[in-house]
């Protein structure tokens, strides 16, 4: 038994990454995913598990399925071209999943930005999309600065208020590197609403901070955490960064806005018509792409090279952390909760694929 | 004598707006600016006083005028296209005013916005260039989403460092809406550093978790927080914004990065060479402006109407205060403390130039 990523104190099983993938790509197929399209959004389960989020891991294969199940998302990903000009795309996903949604949305946003030399584009009419990074470094892959950004349910009230009104919109921008590319993908919140759930689920208090109540009080009891909102970072600056977001990710792509997105885990009588939106921009557009990376290298080596505060061993790069634990995790497997295991042969079971993790 | 707008209990003196303009473009004049460029600097700079973001107002007088007198910044702005593509411009501001550099390319950002649907512009070899949000809110007057920041010299120090290595680098992002345009104008840092020179200079203390000291300690003592480093919001999601416009502004842009820019108020033997973005969007290639902002209003009202914290009497949309105290300045005047008013008494003795405020 060891602690979790989340701070979970459950039983492990270590897992292989590749094995985790094909199951779930399989469950998915089950339920009327073309083959790729399953790939694609276990890809991006599995690859957040590699890298410590798991919460946007297979811990979401039980709600996911459950939506394909009943129709209140659809299997088969059927994109709409609403509107189009040289470097803007305004697509509706027909509420398809949102990681194939994304991936597609990402490639098309890609492809003009080699043309136009950037390109914006949205997304309504879509779904859950996973972790924003996971599409950022598909960009910066191809030479590209990215960016991806989703709206979601409400869990942030805007300042003065306590009541949730934004969700916890993340924003994810990375550009190229040498070493390892450089990703940013945040929250504007001050915690994920997931970590005050699992506190609240094992009875743990949670710091002062980090939620107020409903009735807009601080507390350090996740169970009132979870009936009130998470606070932004910053105050207004993270209440500003969230409304933005729901600005481009909401009402400029003509998805639902804040408390209209239906609700992931307990609604399916409608689609929840999330909001997305991608930017690239092409480097080779400003500079030679080898000048953007030596530059870029030569700003990571000073950083990394800057005097440590006392106990600190170590000046991370954004996604760093995370890059490092997938090399880990690849190697050695990745630690999934029991009650998480249980939810993925319960999975199998029912839907008449072989359980062998 | 009354408190300003920064918790200075200096003496105030209240000055009409218009003519606080006149005379500032009239000072700009005098060092070989030309008429319009001068005019557009003075009221960049008046309306952050309107606004109540004194720091960033008449107060750079006296820093503007002696870079210009240097010859460390130049009079005459001649910028020069370094690269071009159907949706991104690549400019050098040769040196000239960061506020004029920042007007051009925010109006050549528009122009090929509205042919391509979005622009995304560098400018490099640039200065200060006041308020982002003074270039946002330019845009949003067109129907674009706007986007605008700037790198700076270094006041945050990268998470697990006390050594200050990036800029209070401040992004501004806005939108278009019928009765008051939604401007977010941010630094990534829990203050500004200004807030910090102010205190340190008037013998105030400062709340805990503002900044640490160079060796890496949090204090409340000014004079401490002046030689060591503000802190970013959210901890590491600050420190990755405030990297994210570096690599915007400073690496793309190909401008000078964090500690290779000039100090603004020390170094006078070469130029600072500072980078801008600036991000257009037109609205209308995703759906009508009415429509935008009926969506826009739609949700403002909502948050508007949420239920507020005790003693909150108000929700505001961000730039929404700021829009407020320009109405009240520009009727009731601008409270101006006594050491800027005398600065800009001497700036218009050593110039010649007639002062009557």
């Amino acid at each position: 038994m060891k602690t979790n990523d989340t701070g979970n104190s459950e039983t492990q099983h270590i897992l292989k990454w590749d094995a985790l993938r094909g199951l779930c790509a399989e469950l998915f197929v089950k339920q009327g995913v073309p083959e790729q399209d399953a790939f694609t959004v276990a890809d991006s389960l599995v690859d957040a598990d590699l890298r410590g989020l798991a919460s946007h891991g297979v811990s979401r294969m039980t709600i996911y399925m459950k939506r394909l199940q009943a129709g209140v998302v659809k299997a088969v990903f059927n994109p709409k071209v609403e509107d189009e000009s040289v470097s803007t795309l305004a697509l509706n996903a027909n509420n398809g999943m949102g990681i194939v949604a994304g991936i597609y949305a990402m490639e098309q946003t890609v492809r003009k930005a080699k043309d136009a030399g950037c390109c914006f584009t949205t997304v309504k009419r879509s779904n859950h999309f996973g972790t924003a990074g996971y599409f950022v470094r598909e960009m910066t892959k191809k030479g590209m600065i990215g960016f991806a950004s989703t709206n979601a349910p409400p869990n942030i009230a805007p300042t003065g208020s306590y009541r949730a009104y934004l969700g916890t919109n993340p924003i994810a921008i990375g550009a190229p590197a040498t070493r390892e590319h450089v990703i940013l993908d945040m929250a504007p919140s001050i915690v994920a609403m997931g970590k005050v759930i699992l506190a609240a689920k094992t009875g743990q208090r949670i710091p002062d901070g980090w939620v107020i109540t409903h009735d807009g009080k601080p507390t350090t009891d996740a169970q009132l955490g979870i009936q009130g909102s998470v606070l932004p970072i910053g105050g207004p600056k993270g209440y500003g960064i969230a409304l933005f977001v729901e600005i481009l990710s909401g009402i400029l792509s003509g998805a639902a806005v804040g408390p209209h997105i239906g609700n992931l885990f307990h609604q399916f009588a409608r689609p929840q018509d999330v909001g997305h939106v991608f930017c690239a921009i092409d480097i080779q557009k400003f500079c030679p792409l080898e000048i953007f990376i030596r530059r870029m290298d030569e700003m990571i080596s000073e950083i990394k090279s800057l005097p440590r505060i006392s106990g600190i061993s170590e000046i991370f790069m954004p996604g760093e952390i995370e890059a490092r634990k997938k090399i880990l995790y690849m190697k050695q497997g990745i630690p999934v909760p029991e009650t998480v295991y249980n939810e993925l042969a319960e999975l199998a079971q029912s839907n008449g694929v072989a359980f062998s993790l």
